[in-house]
């Protein structure tokens, strides 16, 4: 599965139309496109939907969320919903302030959401848990470790059963998880978060791996999750002395575009829970 | 002729105002400045016509066109009409929604345009043919190859005679022409494909080279082309085994930055149709 | 002070609140993590009062300011006033444009703003001086020399007594200074105006450096300024033969990733005036 849903990426090239932040916009669209997929960006309520039809995927990502664009997401992603598309939808900052956390609520109700990607203190800011986010990082507290491992799997497979759709929390451990069925992904290294954008740039990977392997949306999910994570490792063990974040940001699109199903297949620590 | 333009370019250091996309918008930034022009961005419409006043170049590019925009692209380039300044349109998209169809045909009628440059299933569009734009890139339908070189030259070269500007259409094959006249560039490398934004890097280089070379726009557009062509060409041979799309981005811009008026003039591939 | 100022950064990870522009939003961001900071970008007007809550810093950039942006900026620099956080005003293109000239004014009358970084030709429009500025670049005639440099130190001496903050000067010599202090700072390189954004990244660095070294915002600026031209000299010696623009912006950020509290001791060159 994993390396065919690499290789299904690569053959088919999805569209993918991303309504998300212009902070990370730019390395979201190298990052797909190193993946196999293609990126559209447009937001104007006038214009999305039309571009959301030609498309396979949607991502809504809230990281610079306003009034204009969240009506925008809620318009395209209805176009996306009747044409049984792929979506994505990342809730940054939920938990960090009212309007994240209503608009993400608000997106989850109305929409025919595929994948939910969120940190640890996004998704319990879905879960209705006090939240206590640090920014658009995760709270400490909120880390997934082998300890709490299974406790946490259980929120999120709760999580996933009453939205009818896959929640994916990345952090030092990945679980991707549906109603029945929870995933663990061991792939990544902590310097990626020392750039911005990693969670966004995989969320538009996590679209086209879903778009193109609809039937599969857990393992598809947990592919990219595995694959993007491995691509950090790589990009990690080709630094040098002098390199720093930006190069690491540098290797690790370039990882992704030179990623190989063997590769994939061979690198992939995933486990079921 | 191509020497002395980005002679031209490096010794004036044109200031070129754009109202560009979110999404590869600091690479035009530094494409610009790698070719020896200064990018100054504005899109407020109370900000944007002082700005373009102080300015040689215009870019009018709708990669994610809104209301509020398209209604400062309008301003703006009425006062670079009136005092003469090259504009150069990339209508993206066009074809692949109504909205950016008819403000890239609204922009064209009420605008003095010097340059319209964009992929052929976006010159299509602008003709009133029925387009099929794959998003924001060509259809391979619409691929400019050896065979069809002339049919399309006669295309774009109507295209030009009735907006009465210089037509680009970039691709395996580049096409620049006037009414009057057609240049094919033979320069680039198809993983320019492969990273978001060299057609919107481009826009702002023509706009760099036509400011400065303003009795010779088609000269200039061609210069410009083959020159971020010859740059791709440069970037992909210092490619090595692990770099990616990513590095790739970074050398295409370095080759830009370090481009000579000899090299230019070596390495460009330009022919008279 | 210096190198304590970087260690208090990298110890306490301080959020900073950016609403800057979308040309370099992204550098800001990487830039930021590089130095030990964590960004975060709001800017809708329901939105940004939350996010600047959980904050240390405030970055306000009016370098594609727009009517919804600047509105956003009062309220969040309001609530970050009331809190005592740092707030960091850049205005740039203040006197190339009467709006941004009048917006930046506003933001000074109305908010306790702790630091104002700019170039020289933007600093001046602030006094109310005739501005010439080129653009977002500083008018060569406003270039700080040897020469000039005590007469410019009391412009900008003055200029700090008058908004009651500390004022920073960017070029080929940095000044810093208070109503009753100036620092002149002889770090960076000429390559640094040959990328987009290395004024906008600084500005979240100062944010970082002040909001965690309060009581010494005069010294935290310097340092910060100090440190990131170093990572300039760094990176530019590390800088090969086909290297240009882009890989410097690379390695820029690289160099302040690695940078160290001694490291900017023994090569920050800062001078009371």
């Amino acid at each position: 599965m994993l390396g065919t849903a690499l290789e299904n990426v690569r053959a088919t090239t999805p569209l993918v139309h991303c309504i998300t932040n212009y902070v990370t916009v730019n390395d979201c669209a190298n990052a797909l496109l190193a993946c196999g997929g293609s990126p559209i960006m447009a937001d104007d309520e006038n214009d999305a939907p039309a571009i959301t039809q030609i498309c396979g995927g949607l991502v809504l990502n809230i990281g610079t969320l306003n009034a204009r664009t969240v009506a925008t997401m809620h318009k395209a992603g209805k176009v996306a919903g009747e044409l049984g598309h792929t979506i994505v939808l990342d809730p940054v900052g939920a938990g960090a302030s009212a309007m994240r956390t209503e608009t993400a609520a608000a997106l989850i109700d109305e929409l025919p959401i595929t994948v939910v990607r969120g940190n640890m203190s996004e998704i319990k800011a879905l879960t209705g848990a006090a939240a206590a986010t640090r920014g658009v990082d995760a709270n400490p507290d909120d880390a997934v470790t082998d300890e709490n491992l299974a406790e946490v799997a259980a929120i999120v497979r709760e999580l996933a059963a009453k939205l009818g759709c896959v929640v994916a929390v990345t952090g030092a451990i990945d679980l991707v998880a549906t109603a029945d069925r929870a995933l663990a992904v061991r792939n990544g290294r902590p310097i990626m978060g020392k750039i911005t954008g990693t969670g966004c740039m995989l969320d538009t990977i996590i679209a086209a791996y879903v778009a193109t392997n609809p039937e599969h949306a857990l393992e598809a999910t947990a592919a990219a999750i595995a694959g993007w994570g491995l691509a950090g490792e790589v990009a990690e063990g080709r630094m040098g002395e002098l390199d720093g974040n930006a190069s690491f940001r540098t290797y690790l699109i370039d990882a992704a575009y030179n990623m190989t199903a063997d590769q994939l297949m061979n690198g992939a620590q995933i486990e079921e829970l």
